[in-house]
């Protein structure tokens, strides 16, 4: 695409962007230097500062710019529940909901030995650390309910029984709004066995 | 998602690159913040770079960080034939073909009334005063076979030939390797209207 290697760069390094494949990147060059400079420019901050500035709440793992979280600080939070959730996408899910007060702990990741992803990478130890402090009554997996977050939630479930906590795990079941007739057979069986 | 302004500054910023939902700017936001961060610092660099040196080349108005671009000052290139594409990217599917060893003239866009793209955004005034200085012999216009890229191509046609230019359009026809059961019926018909 013409001879400018700072062009050629700025494709190279869109394409680093999950899901952004080099006519991807290229149409994103091209529309930011066509009809957005501003955009560019704006997009170019806004990377800087949160690379720089974002880190890790010490106590729960979700991203913050500060020690800790401003969840983890609210004095209105139960802090007898903690919800394990994957990401920090997930915890907004649950928070939209406005159906959980308590506190969260965010993996950042999900056990998944194939991608050398282990106990450490996603700060088990701290996890667990973080139930057994006595204060912490239930532990709530909220992992997805893929391969890897089902065995991440049966990890962790594993180790908080161990330590004799009380660790429960989200309701399966069949989706509110849906048709038996359309929905997959796995989830209707959990739904069958989980009746109440 | 979480409690940072930065972290939503920046998922708003991705945002604006074309289709780029807030889904995708969030899963591309947390990919760069937990697994990629020299990657935020590489694109924020790329960004800036590109928005703040990339120009025009003032003869063809392609992407370019210099007065004028390689291409048109290649002493090897053509200069009798000069093709009119709608993209650098179009210009970069012409070029690996090694079938044309002319000039090209970059619209960077294409005629476009509903979003109000005229003849001035697309340069036509500047192509036509490249396409009538006495060495272009030929425009060739390659401009995309949409509605648009059609009308466009229409303009330019009616304005060269006005001034007694020899003007061609990429031939239409069956794409190399189809099979006719396979390709719509307008196609066929023009490839048995234009055969040879």
């Amino acid at each position: 695409m013409a001879d400018t290697n700072t062009l050629n760069a700025l494709i190279e390094a869109l394409r680093r962007l999950p899901g952004v494949g080099v006519r991807s990147a290229s149409r994103m060059a091209f529309h930011l230097l066509q009809h957005d400079r501003p955009g560019a420019h704006a997009l170019a901050q806004a990377l800087e500062q949160a690379a720089t500035q974002i880190r890790h709440c010490t106590l729960c793992h979700t991203f913050t710019e500060n020690e800790v979280c401003a969840t983890c600080l609210d004095p209105r939070r139960d802090r007898s529940k903690l919800c394990v959730v994957e990401t920090p996408a997930d915890q907004a899910a649950l928070e939209r909901t406005n159906a959980f007060k308590g506190l969260y702990f965010v993996l950042m990741g999900k056990l998944s030995p194939l991608d050398g992803i282990g106990p450490k990478d996603i700060g088990l130890a701290k996890l667990f650390d973080r139930a057994t402090n006595g204060v912490v009554q239930e532990v709530i997996l909220a992992t997805n309910f893929t391969a890897e977050g089902e065995a991440t939630a049966h990890v962790i479930a594993e180790a908080l029984k161990a330590r004799g906590l009380n660790v429960t795990r989200l309701a399966r079941g069949v989706p509110a709004g849906s048709e038996l007739e359309y929905v997959d057979l796995g989830t209707i069986a959990h739904a069958l066995v989980d009746r109440r």
